[in-house]
């Protein structure tokens, strides 16, 4: 199927070229062809979406607009309430009914009837970027080679596979230090960190409320600012790509190239050097307060004490049944105390807000989403090797969350394991629509990840 | 069927007690057994919204809320744009398609999934209190003697037959000189006049832009409670009932008695007789400025001038097929200079500003909502007879317009001719709130239409 925008479709359901029904089946037959060996869900609620698609095309038959995400198939990550669907936060046991009542961006897309397929997989607790799940099983990448299945990224590891499978043409994801963009990055799509505070995370299971934020997957940054402006009740008007011509890039050089896979670094110089070629300055730059952010992080950071303090106010016994990855920060946290808890907050803000002064100097930043290709699946059984792998893996993303900034990524080709590799910009607070803008701009120059990366083998071995 | 108010309607609806396809199906019946004697609508979308019914029942087995008139069978005043609904604002021709467009308030019905039965009747452009039209015939009052059918009341003149004849549950009409509350005092229903500003008239042909508002008629204070708050954006917590202990009611008693029918006049004494023996502190009060708004008023207020400039604009060729009752008036606003214009609106605005101090003493004030009995329309042929209904019919409502307050009607009883009569309560601008909640204290003294009243005899011998 050629790659229609999701504003394409949305022009074509008002003016009867696609039905919602047709883009359901689609959907569903996305899921049909390559769930057994992908794994992207944790609940599917096919029968139930192709029930709404049909009760849709009547609203769209009698003249009706309920908003931009009318009729679009939309996967949901496994930490979000949505009713009629079990909440598990990828823990083993299903959380109650209570934890199914949406939030308002879930709300958002329920009042837009838009049509929720079924809840993605996640790591236990969103607490890890490798996406990894010992109760449920992994996610495989679909760029996996035959018999090596890799990682999708976590911690919405359902969410990008879903995308790449068909299954949805939005993902909600959460992302708390990386986790709708290491999963994109890994999948070959595209995905916003929005800024703290900007979403509620009402009705979402909480991993770091400090840190916690919801985040978008789309197939390319032009659906991403789509389905931004449907959600965001902030933004009123479309957003229109940024010209590149004298667009200040600043390249993060410390840190985030560290042990970095060199075909990824390549990707990454080659993308810069086209965005270089169409009129955008770039520089390196290096980020003050890096360090010193990622050393709280590789403690627990925030997270460790947060999720610790909700299972004790909330579901205590699960403590001792968590994914041993996940177990041992948590049980860790005892370790933490309230004043080094408190310092941690505090050199985690003022980070953020001394190193806002870069943007005098550039109007976005960029690194290597992910440093690393996609692990293997079966090297992250061992515990040290999944720890290694998982602290690379959100190295570069967590930075814009601790710093309290917004963030995006978008493909850069394909790395030395046939992985996808991306390109991660990082923007200031609150400057969503004006990052989105620029990625698009980006995305001219670069490619879409459709025609950049073309179909995942897994999906195409599996049909 | 016994009376259910739309609180346990939607409740029922969301436990599965009662379907949005049976809701539409009993509002279908009431339509086919009672359409063809009472004439309440100009486009009947019956079979669409059946298709709309089953379409909102899929979502809620699907466990969606989206929103308190979720599967709600509605009816819209023929001036609001509606997706696949003609627009004619009454008169001989069809608006073109751009009228369709929904505005917010029309917009709000459709987000929350209500289901719009089709356009009611109106008086061309809204133009008159009584309810004819001679393009599209009068709707009958379902409350007249068989053989001698009387006026319904207008401008919104199928709005309240609508909810008689059990077609819909709640009616969008507007009210610019008391259009909702004329044909809710006519038929035995209550209705909202909000504040003129406070609901956009966005999507609405207009009739006199300084002085239209949205309005709604139910069948009870406390479903018009509940449709106001599922409708208006500041409203967010339940509107509960207000103790009448104490309550201080102020009954005008200059001008709004006089020429009045005395059973009506007796109603209105007796309701507020049973309001004093609950508690409330009845007292007369003089209401100044009333002379001078209606004097403004009886010349042809800010309508004839603006209902001309926006025929001049818009439709300049339908002026000479204008409803003669209606064609006089606009024709009459070329004697209209400017300065008397700008001098009327002056008056209005200082005498809605003066007026308000009376507020000081009381919290509310009453009036008969319409000093005389529904017209038989065999009479209102005779212009004549017509100017001095339609000007008595619309005094004591036109008022709360020209002042710029809220204000609301519910049943009083039967009048001599076995039509029903309103009582008016008026608040100060921005109110709604607590009239309201005052009003549903009278409602729980007075009783609610439904038992005050029984069955209209039209709909009976229908049946």
């Amino acid at each position: 199927m050629k790659h229609q925008s999701l504003a394409q479709i949305a022009h074509n359901l008002r003016y009867n070229k696609v039905s919602a029904g047709e883009l359901v089946a689609q959907a569903i037959a996305g899921f049909d062809s390559s769930e057994s060996s992908v794994h992207a869900y944790k609940h599917w609620a096919g029968p139930q979406a192709a029930r709404q698609a049909e009760a849709v095309d009547v609203f769209l038959d009698s003249g009706q607009d309920h908003g931009p995400l009318m009729g679009m198939p939309v996967s949901v990550k496994d930490l979000y309430g949505m009713p009629n669907m079990p909440v598990f936060a990828g823990t083993d046991t299903e959380f109650s009914d209570s934890w199914q009542v949406p939030g308002p961006l879930v709300q958002s897309v329920i009042a837009q009837l838009g049509i929720v397929m079924g809840k993605t997989h996640t790591v236990e607790f969103a607490f890890g970027g490798i996406g990894t799940n010992p109760h449920w099983g992994a996610p495989v990448n679909p760029w996996s080679s035959e018999g090596a299945p890799r990682a999708s990224g976590g911690s919405s590891s359902g969410a990008g596979v879903s995308l790449a499978q068909g299954s949805a043409l939005v993902a909600l994801g959460t992302d708390t230090a990386g986790s709708v963009r290491i999963p994109a990055a890994f999948t070959g799509q595209c995905a916003l960190k929005t800024t703290h505070g900007r979403w509620s995370t009402q009705g979402i299971v909480p991993l770091s409320p400090s840190l916690d934020t919801p985040g978008l997957l789309c197939r390319t940054v032009e659906d991403l600012a789509f389905a931004f402006a449907a959600l965001d009740g902030e933004t009123k008007s479309p957003i229109a790509p940024q010209d590149l011509s004298g667009l200040r890039i600043g390249v993060i050089e410390n840190v985030v190239w560290d042990e970095s896979d060199p075909t990824i670094a390549a990707n990454t110089e080659a993308a810069l050097a086209t965005l270089e070629r169409k009129g955008a300055i770039v520089s390196r730059v290096t980020l003050p307060g890096v360090d010193a952010v990622l050393d709280i992080f590789r403690q627990g950071g925030l997270a460790a004490s947060e999720l610790r303090s909700f299972m004790d106010a909330n579901c205590p016994d699960r403590i001792a049944r968590l994914d041993p990855m996940v177990r041992a920060r948590v049980e860790g946290a005892d370790q933490i105390s309230s004043t080094e808890y408190l310092r941690r907050r505090d050199v985690l803000a003022s980070s953020g807000r001394n190193g806002l002064s870069v943007f005098d100097q550039f109007d976005v930043l960029v690194s290597p989403t992910v440093p690393i290709s996609a692990p293997l699946l079966s090297e992250m059984v061992d515990g040290a090797s999944y720890r290694a792998a998982n602290m690379l893996a959100l190295r570069n993303t967590a930075i814009a969350n601790l710093f309290g900034w917004c963030a995006l990524t978008l493909p850069s080709g394909l790395d030395g394991n046939g992985i996808p590799s991306g390109l991660q910009l990082i923007a200031p607070p609150m400057q969503e629509k004006r990052l989105l803008a620029i990625a698009m701009g980006f995305e001219a120059a670069i490619g879409r990840g459709p025609d950049l990366l073309g179909r995942p083998p897994v999906l195409s071995s599996a049909t």
